[in-house]
């Protein structure tokens, strides 16, 4: 009699965002007219860049002769856009081209690269954050039920970030020492980026006790203050600790094309005990290659051909006019919070603003009255985690046009 | 102190395919002027039709405006395509839209699903056979060590397929029951597609002890004979026990382009415990759409366009020829064998011809042999499973000038 892992059923129904759907849909059919303006989801609007598009079609007219053909490539990438990602996005911090594996999305990597741990590590994970992480630990059976009490797993660190430690938890804070630490910035959902300082002490606490930590940059193009690192690899001795995951979704508008990429050190080592008499270390490069080559086999040769494009002198600059078009509208969205009497976080390095609900309301009830009274979508911020209760998430993804309107209708009728 | 997943370090160092392309390129670099012909590996080598790939520039331009520019699609894939599969590959057969799940790739599939089960469960893979199944189960800790005495992993059932059983395990050979079966048919590598009858044996045997049959169905294809099931659901009750598996790649030749499509019925269940008290029943279509929508984002709309492509009438013809191409190829390898005065099985409803090695020289001898004295790369069948050892594999993607020249040194010069 075939039996499941039972750790799937400790996973939480009510999908986050099939929930806002749901509600936005049952209240536009009892109110048709209401124009909804939705400032929820964290999609990418802009369309792709010719250059960008020009390179896939180019590739995809290579597929059609014997000679240009190809079919499987390598499972980590092909080097011209590996050799890319570490001429461009890592040209001073001496990555190489072989501690870098192209995937078809960083939600995938974040997720899969449990695999490579043993179950009863300990893992910290900020709180909120993007679900994935704690999820994929949950179905992976690294966690305890789900408590309803707290809106806490048992057996995980929750890395609180609140206005109180102004959204950037710190490792002096922890209670007990994790094995594994989940950090994302700019932080998907308070837009907050870690400082240059706060980022050089989690790499010191993860040499001195030897953590790993899984950085999660997919919003990394939106950061525009100096004191914020672009890469975790500025910070000295990350390599030994850190594996960086990084994503064309954001920066080049790839949600739908789908490609990704994780730089995993050849320096950073985890521990095995052998044959329960010594300890001994070994590279997770070794470990998440072997993983790719069994489990995966490559990103689309043509989508790494567009991803390749974005390098190119005009892919930067038109996907650097995307991003001040997001950027934009942050500022947009930012400003017209803040002129609406609200308590505002973000939007500064990141696509997110973190509003501070006002009077204490719980997220779901400020949903519904954001709704209906103003037609506009967010997503809940409790839906991130415990410690985002009170708190709204809106995105700068929307049409310019649309988030103005939002704001207007904010900044008016409050 | 981070510790690692145990159970990859019991995977095998020696991947099949490096060794392989190791020992090729030493004796291309020892042998400059030998004209070496490749039928080892299995990746296809025909153009893929226009008709696809302008229905991916047509979407690719999409992605260029505003007002088509598509996003994150649906994880499960999108239903323009889900619809084709369903109206062109099951239409008899009752799948509904909601039970096909697309995906980057059967590989990833066939490997991924492993997680939806319980890790004690019992698990019987055919010997030989594509090696992901095994080795994904390994990562996974349900298998013990592996023992170079036997060739085998501990606690696995293999499944033998030799000529004493026609290549075709059946369930009344089983020494004890298991709980996951994975069958591959037509098979790789021995290209024995498994009989209507044998096949009707494992659905019942599976429904009668509550397994899941893994239905590994890629080179589907490639069937000719009208007593070979093109899908595992055209028999009575596959439904309540079968997950089946299918690809773009060999049969569109998109094995770099990354698209395949895997069949989960609702019918289909799996048992937990509830508290230890009651075995309560769960539908393998939930928890399949729980893992895709936490871990997954979907595969590339521009692929997704592609795919659905290869269902036009054009597309269907021009699919034929290629797919006709690699069997005249099967064929010119068979009978050029059998004339070399070889023992030879497969070929007929797949695309590889599995030879048997004279005098009973071990595998890698043989493969020595063969690139030595014919210069010809083939893959030892031991790579497979220790059933495959004294066997060896020759596939039909390559040129078609170059089979018949490979086949031409084997019967003169032997």
């Amino acid at each position: 009699m075939i039996a499941i892992n039972k750790n799937f059923l400790k996973l939480q129904d009510s999908y986050l965002f099939s929930t806002v759907r749901k509600k936005v849909s049952e209240y536009t059919k009892d109110n048709p007219d209401a124009k909804i303006i939705k400032l929820g989801i964290g999609d990418v609007t802009r369309p792709i860049p010719k250059v960008i598009l020009d390179a896939i079609k180019k590739a995809t007219d290579e597929m059609g002769y014997i000679e240009t053909f190809r079919g499987y490539g390598p499972e980590h990438g092909y080097d011209f856009l590996r050799e890319k990602i570490v001429k461009n996005d890592y040209e001073k911090m001496e990555i190489s081209v072989d501690e870098i594996f192209i995937s078809d999305g960083a939600k995938c990597d974040t997720a899969n690269i449990t695999e490579l741990f043993d179950q009863n590590i300990k893992v910290a994970i900020s709180d909120p954050v993007y679900p994935v992480y704690l999820d994929t630990n949950v179905m992976y059976g690294r966690t305890g039920s789900f408590q309803c009490s707290t809106g806490k797993y048992e057996n995980v660190i929750y890395m609180e970030a609140t206005e109180k430690n102004n959204f950037e938890p710190k490792p002096e804070d922890l209670e007990e020492v994790p094995d594994l630490i989940y950090i994302c910035s700019p932080n998907n959902p308070t837009g907050i980026a870690m400082s240059r300082n706060t980022l050089k002490k989690w790499v010191e606490y993860a040499n001195y006790n030897n953590c790993i930590i899984l950085y999660d940059a997919a919003y990394e193009a939106f950061i525009e203050e100096s004191d914020v690192p672009h890469s975790i690899y500025e910070i000295e001795g990350a390599k030994n600790v850190a594996i960086e995951f990084k994503s064309f979704s954001k920066t080049a508008g790839f949600t739908g094309l789908r490609c990704a990429y994780t730089v995993v050190p050849k320096e950073c080592e985890a521990v095995y005990c052998d044959n329960g008499k010594e300890m001994r270390k070994i590279s997770i490069n070794k470990l998440w290659e072997r993983r790719c080559s069994t489990k995966f086999n490559g990103v689309s040769y043509i989508i790494q051909r567009g991803a390749e494009a974005t390098y190119s002198d005009e892919g930067k600059e038109k996907i650097k006019e995307n991003i001040e078009y997001y950027k934009e509208n942050a500022r947009i969205i930012k400003n017209g919070l803040q002129s609406a009497g609200f308590t505002v976080y973000g939007g500064v390095n990141a696509p997110y603003v973190w509003l501070k609900t006002p009077n204490g309301v719980k997220s779901w009830d400020f949903f519904d009255i954001m709704l209906e009274k103003y037609n506009i979508v967010g997503t809940p911020g409790v839906g991130f985690g415990p410690s985002g209760e009170g708190y709204f998430r809106l995105t700068a993804f929307g049409d310019r046009e649309k988030t103005i309107e939002a704001m207007k209708r904010l900044v008016e009728f409050r």
